[in-house]
């Protein structure tokens, strides 16, 4: 039996722990995240591990909700060790969940903890982690765990100040850019579409009252992006739509919205289809990486939307994507040579398979891997959604050429998830090789293996950093 | 190698065998399966193992017939002798078969056969089960399996007379609760619906000629099983359906049903909705937790359901459950806090992880994991498909807070169910602990075996019982 | 660490390889292939391993656009030595791919190459094959698999004169038979479909004017293939329908197409019903196996098939195949009794479970297994989706039954598919044996491996061969 998060977890066999000390020390590309840029910029720091940990973590509250915890503890108003200790005791019956071992790969990498957290030991790890948190600040934390390079994500209307104020800052060497992701230009369904566009309008100095004009305001502010570092964009699509209408028809879509007239779902779909083909363009023109999120029905409990809003911890998968618009969508881009390189990642684990058959037929000399099938996300950032992802990126692409991890997090301490990608990852190839299934060759490995955890993306990216 | 079924069946390492050691004689909660309360009552016995195993059993049959056996030998004329030889020689040739597990550990807990089954061996079975079964009748057979409480599944015109009877007979103490199932007075579009509904009305004493009416015949029914015991109800939906429409306009599809007029499939789907959001607060109000079972197709072979009738082994998955509809129903409960504690099965295996990110999205205080994620049900419930099950409410969900195993059976031996699926938990988790990826605390250990292989269900149903 | 590619590929254990070494020199039934009858009748040679390789197989075309290579390397103007070693080049990076255990089983057992295929050795592999091919033509490379008998894939149109040829050339003893596959026939929405009606009209001497010409000259060629030895069709669907409407209403879509008029999409889909209906009852008549193959989306890169053709490598999985047709279709014909012997095949492997449970509704005492699961298909035939497939169909199915693999390729070398398909067998029953699952019983798992790798697929198709 090994001992509980020692320095072979994940790891099966001798081959995979060679691998894994070859990923082990190799610093981190954090391609996607949810950290505010004013907080790194601010280089905040946490007077609990409540307010680091549960403060705005949804995916711990969805667990303590499992457990039948109340909601005073969660979000309410129990003090921050209540909050703590209700956590604690959660976790004790969370076996097999990926938190479990986020949770305690924190608490060892970041707190020198060695123990396990439960009710008993929750005083032990609260003040012991609290001592700590004294002397760090958020850009300790990132520096700490040897991040290079991270991609914040932001509005296009942010004005990008605190990402000025970071790369100014020479004190701090970890490159910080943005990332353009311009869902509410998309979002012509929300009520509050209208009064977006305003202040996009005003950011761009263009008054928006056509398409015309909407598509040079993006294409303003995407070069503003782009002057301050920009690579990666983003959508969160919740579907992906290739719905295709005359430009005049869009444009009426377009003025109806403007005038917050109602909107029916297909002409929803034809503006989406419009202004998503319209900014791939753009994207393509400027080299830029296009990241899809796609498969999210969200907010599902109107009650708890009404109390605490969006990102609560009260989304989920649905089921309804169909692959082909997904393909007619990339082939719409593909068939002019515009469709820039992409990343997909369904939050439904049922299209891992169907994604790698469709990219596959993208794929061209433009990149290694010019379209990637991005790393198990959400509900399947654990040991068995990544397996699968690698596995059928493995059979129906070239794993080879992966671009690998992000942590997708608001969090400064969720690079550990890094290394739980890379156990997993070393583990997998390692036990290929331990049964003869890829030939024990050193040099090939450690390629594959330091391409992965970074040189990849690096390349990929064209991120201004040296390969290792 | 192991030799076949033996003490340590299914489990690979040192702690899955202490897991196990723990779950093994833990006695037994079956809260859904479809023994008929009148076998119980009135003890009924077997002459021999062909009417035991062969009578009803729908997974055998459909085994036999993939085996190419002809129909005489199944459900035909054949003699019980003939059919028990079919079977055996069928399921030598049934090798990854959940059936060829099952089988075996009935023969051996029940009838103390070591060997296996085979053509060869066929007659020295019959012999030995044969003989033992003319001294075993039905309540010996639960008792022995140590089966404290179990639900039958029930009509709500059911007089529970069978129920009364076992409760007021002394001599036999395992429970034997009634469980409400009224899909005859959801499937509208049958049509023998007016039919049943004039039963519904004249059990209930009520004339029931609107909607108004209905509803009391229902609660009517509801009072009257809560006051017999039951604690569950179930609910056999194919599909899930939140189709909402104005109360007048469903009064008008009932009364044009109850008049034996054709029922369109938007008219089914707003009825079935309604009644299924009155009948779910209902239940909330008497804290009975609701069983949704759904995805099925039933009755595939139109020739065979023409010649044997229902249940006969012709039904089968179907891949169309929107997982909208399902989030937009539990919402719709939800949004006024009339959503009961509920256990979702849906009998397409692809489902499961979308179910486990929308049922994380209404748990509250009210219960320890208020929404369940069923056991793997019917075509899924073997290895894999529970393997499948409990790593995915392990991710996406508490597994310590799981209710666990039921037999879903109509037979009297099928206990030993319960025995397949601690193994295999045993496993599960005995695995994790052996690499390192949960601590080997025993005093957890056992709480979350001990809590799911019974005491989860005791609190979770609010049952009679106390914990071990 | 086991010797890359040894002995005991895939091989856990000591059961496993025992069962490895009984279905190690059995001889190949290739029931399913895209060879062209051409090809064997000429027995072509290869003036060096790209031209054997790389011709043709969109697989490596996709791997190595995957791996950013230009396509003058793949499918246009260099060298076939550049080609060679680029692909040696892309293959490093293919880890977790079956293209790198095919490639190398078929380097080791053909070319007898031990070391493993990069840049670094792709001068000296180059070599060696390229001698060895200098005495090797195609009937040399199917004799030394042991290839009995193979189906090739054929137009009703076929003049089926390659296969007479090669029935008639003594020196040749596998059997070639045609498959008949009336793709063109089917496919009323294609521009080319009333010249292809017209030739199908002249081969079969009848001008096909109506349904009933169609049906004529259908059966005619259906007849000249069987009296040719064939015993399988097969239809490449994309879609199953069970659009049931009026033969005269059909009779005036197929009027209409004939005409060269546009055809919507539900009349493409009612005359696809009525023909595959027509045409299931006339295989069954005769005795014939029915393969269907759907889940397909192909062409998805329009700029690519303009420039490269169809089966260029840009075909994907969909995933909107309802069950409830496929059901459906499968009971329209079993309800008369007119449901021939059918194998069944999804791309996308998420249907996997659902078509074993539809099936199981259709299987009777006409054959062992009569309706077949297929094995895991194009993009799922590799180590995942064999186990998949396999554990799938031993779950829900009778495995022991089970007709075994094909090669659905269009090379001479991909024999070695069958042992590839054979060991992850030995594989998963010797572990399965090994962990207790079912008993160690020499004669009984003789009789499933040699079932499932030969005996079973003489019995279902009835191919005149022996048993062994």
């Amino acid at each position: 039996m090994k001992t509980f998060l020692d320095e072979s977890f994940l790891l099966d066999n001798e081959v995979s722990r060679k691998l894994w000390n070859i990923a082990k020390d190799l610093p981190i590309i954090d391609y996607h995240c949810h950290i505010p840029a004013k907080e790194i910029a601010e280089n905040i720091s946490f007077s609990n591990i409540s307010r680091l940990w549960l403060g705005a973590d949804h995916y711990k509250w969805r667990l303590m909700r499992c457990n039948g915890v109340d909601e005073y503890y969660i979000t309410g108003e129990a003090s921050d060790y209540e909050k703590f200790e209700k956590y604690a005791e959660t976790l004790e019956l969370a076996i097999g969940s990926p938190l479990y071992h986020w949770s305690h790969l924190e608490l060892k990498r970041y707190f020198g903890y060695e123990g396990y957290l439960s009710k008993k030991t929750a005083r032990e790890v609260w003040e012991r982690c609290n001592t700590k948190l004294k002397n760090i600040k958020a850009r300790d934390l990132i520096s700490e765990s040897k991040v290079k390079l991270l991609c914040t994500t932001d509005d296009p209307i942010d004005d990008l100040c605190y990402h000025m104020e970071i790369k100014n800052d020479k004190s701090f060497i970890t490159q910080v850019l943005p990332t353009f992701r311009p869902d509410r230009a998309l979002n012509i369904e929300k009520s509050d579409f209208s009064t977006y566009i305003e202040q996009l309008g005003q950011v761009a100095h263009i008054e928006i009252k056509n398409l015309e004009e909407l598509k040079k305001a993006l294409i303003s502010r995407l070069d503003f992006f782009v002057k301050n570092g920009c690579k990666v964009t983003d959508h969160s699509l919740d579907h992906i739509f290739c719905t295709l209408v005359d430009e005049g028809e869009v444009e009426n879509i377009f003025i109806k919205a403007l005038k917050s007239e109602a909107i029916r779902e297909e002409e929803e779909k034809a503006y989406k289809t419009y202004l998503m083909l319209f900014l791939s363009r753009e994207y393509k023109k400027r080299n830029l990486v296009m990241q899809l999120h796609y498969g999210v029905q969200r907010n599902n409990a109107t009650r708890m939307f009404e109390s605490l809003g969006a990102d609560a911890g009260y989304d989920a998968m649905h089921n309804e994507t169909p692959g082909k618009s997904l393909s007619r969508f990339l082939n719409e881009l593909d068939k002019t040579n515009e469709l820039p390189k992409s990343i997909l990642y369904s939050l439904n684990p049922i299209d891992d398979d169907m994604i790698d058959s469709i990219i596959g037929c993208f794929q061209n000399s433009e990149a290694r891997s010019k379209i990637q099938h991005g790393s198990a996300w959400w509900f399947n950032d654990n040991k068995i959604g990544m397996i699968k992802q690698l596995s059928s990126f493995g059979n129906l692409g070239c794993l080879g050429n992966f671009i690998g991890m992000l942590t997708d997090s608001r969090s400064f301490v969720s690079y550990t998830r890094h290394e739980y990608f890379r156990r997993i990852l070393a583990n997998l190839i390692g036990t290929w090789v331990e049964n003869g299934e890829y030939p024990y060759d050193i040099d090939a490995l450690t390629r594959i293996i330091k391409g992965i955890s970074y040189n990849n993306a690096v390349e990929y990216f064209d991120f201004d950093l040296k390969k290792v």
